[in-house]
């Protein structure tokens, strides 16, 4: 329902920008519509980065980045060349379910060592693409 | 316009998911509303995790945080405890972009050391909460 | 015997305070009563830090955790999320005894690596809580 | 009063005893007596072992130790000889109240550095000496 | 053709400089001639440098070292002395390229891990020798 | 004087592949043309790579890492994301030699440190591009 | 021969002094009496300090350190509490000796990693007690 | 008085011998005579190995290098490239003994940071070369 005040202010009729947008999600560009929640007022107390080594083989960062992927909780996962083989992001509601969570990451046979970072204080955390 | 749908599939009337939905924006659970984009679509082909080192001083988390949080293309700071202060996720174009965010982050009296980690590629990017 | 003491310094009848003390008792608040010894005095020269990196497995932090408490001179294991797994404080009388601790230590199959860190000077160790 | 059954436990008269404790008292081995609190059951769920970089100087050992002493929360600090130079054992409320401590030691001019390590789970913590 | 100009030059008989440059070949001092290309403009986009960590064996750093030497677009094998066993200087067209080199690499059982550094800027990259 | 011998295994006319060659002279593509000499013949027995930290400052890498550039004997100076700033390669005739322009690098201000890793052995040493 | 003239600066007689230094020796205070040399002069010009890092198993510190002792040119092994386990002083006549012995040291299985530290310079290097 | 025997098993005259070692001594290869003693025996319990962080400035290690060089103690001074700048090794009667030592390196301005490893045992100390 933004969409009329969006067409007003950007100056163009309404069919166009609605031409534009469809055409945008049929390119992928928009993947999707939702809502921004606040993580704290929901009780996600626990945010953490995790630095991740993992043992080497074939192709293995696709594998064991999926596999960390998948772990409820895990919400970002980069393969990144340094130290560390991957940068793992995690959100929990306190740290008794960021412990189960950094159990299943521990288990996996792939993984050779994980360096938690707590994060004491937000100060910003918009992933929004502002064009 | 996936009310109606949302209200379907949630077994409840219309009204009450209206009147819900309202609340949550009251109480500031939810923030707003977007359009999820991807990134490399729009052409942001340099994704970095930086770690900062900054020099210690009063509130000195607060302060600093803050400045790097300005910095166009920083769009997540955490203030952590270990080795490093602070763990930035930065956007950029192309490596020529990345280097004048970071040019802006070096240039701060406060930065004693940044460290850049590439993500040399993304297995996951995904900051909606599943409630 | 100190309790009439306490409960005139507190102002309240000493009945009242041996009940609230037998209910902290019953509670688990407190855990019971000994003499705060000075180890130095008692000849414990030995006074080390150890940070220890263990092998993953599954719950690996309990399992490992609780074979380095049980042996003697150690006498705190923390689980800790970092670059290293457990943080163990450790007593000894002299660098001979201390040598026989670690080495109970070493062994473990468990443990991939510990490095020491000597306490040259106790500045302060008072585990008292002020309440 | 456990003294008599500690008497007849040790097989000695109970003057003897009375005797033998008065002076470990003067002696300065025996520096008081307390009741063992359980800490978590008092809400202090933040349990961080920090590791200490100080700037050097003369006697910066004795100086910077005893300033660290002085935070209200640290109940153990160690002057170590390894990368770091001291280790302190922190205890606090909750995040916050843990903040505020790791801000006085963040705020001395002398400190150059921190590392904090969360006790995630604490196996044991029992700082008796068994004699 | 250069020979007539480095003749008058050098101020010697060309036939004196051509008899000495023929024995510098001989003597395997002079390995080749060629053309000095400038690989940005050849279209390589992607300089790194990689640390690389090996399994120890017998004669290794041969062994190993020249596996590595065989990996297209590494340039530069040394084996050093300190925390990590080769530096390797590898040239890839783009990320997507250096990613299938680094796989080369990290599939080697001998391999036990690599760090890579992406070089931001080439400030000097002049391998001649100045006599 | 392989230009013949070049056209002929190409299978394109002497004059095609003299136009072409000029152009690439012309475009910057080939800079210039020289013997490859063996550096191990000439005398140059030490060969390091420097990993240098910079003091942080505007444009610093730029500053530094040209100063750096100009110290005889570094032959490769990049600029890098990682824990240290640039690393450098450089030539020497033996360890005095090599301690002279170690001693040039230390005395820039701009830098903080540098870790020298000796080459034991050169296992791979060519930077002409394979076209 | 020196007896005499030691004696007198000490200014007791020399049969007292005669049978102090028996004692001593057979005390085992004295283990003999040799020249000291100049390693340089003897054409010694590879000094190493070497950090190792075994791998953990009963009483590895002797097994490994002993077996570390027996390589020829290794004249110091020292068993530390830090990061490594070994630290170890080896002497060589250059650059090609080291490696044969340093190849040694890498092949025992009981070794996980060995980090060289070249001394550029020797500042002092006096093992003479002074009494 | 060994000098009988000595030429009695190499199979030359005592006075070829004699020649040679004076030699020797006037080409400074043989520096002077002394008895080995045994440092354990003499009291000297705590042997370390102290590494070094130096400030860069002008021809830093050969002024910072005498300095330590000039600390009771001290009896060996490493200028290395590496991560350190010196590797020391220090002897001295007990803890107490070490920290006035430690202390005296820890004052001089020229010194950044240093890291005791303790030798827990000495596997191995000769310094004597074998020729």
């Amino acid at each position: 329902m933004p969409l009329d005040n969006l067409a007003k202010k950007l100056g163009v009729p309404k069919s166009t920008l609605h031409y534009r947008i469809k055409r945008l999600e049929r390119d992928g560009v928009i993947e999707g519509y939702y809502a921004k929640a606040n993580p704290l007022k929901l009780g996600y107390d626990y945010v953490a980065i995790v630095l991740v080594r993992a043992k080497y083989g074939p192709h293995y960062h696709e594998r064991v980045g999926r596999k960390i992927a998948a772990v409820p909780g895990v919400w970002a996962v980069y393969y990144v060349l340094g130290e560390y083989d991957f940068i793992v992001l995690v959100r929990a509601l306190n740290r008794e379910d960021y412990m189960h969570k950094l159990e299943r990451l521990s288990k996996m046979a792939d993984i050779e060592r994980t360096s938690t970072q707590i994060a004491a204080k937000i100060l910003k955390e918009d992933p929004r693409i502002t064009v």
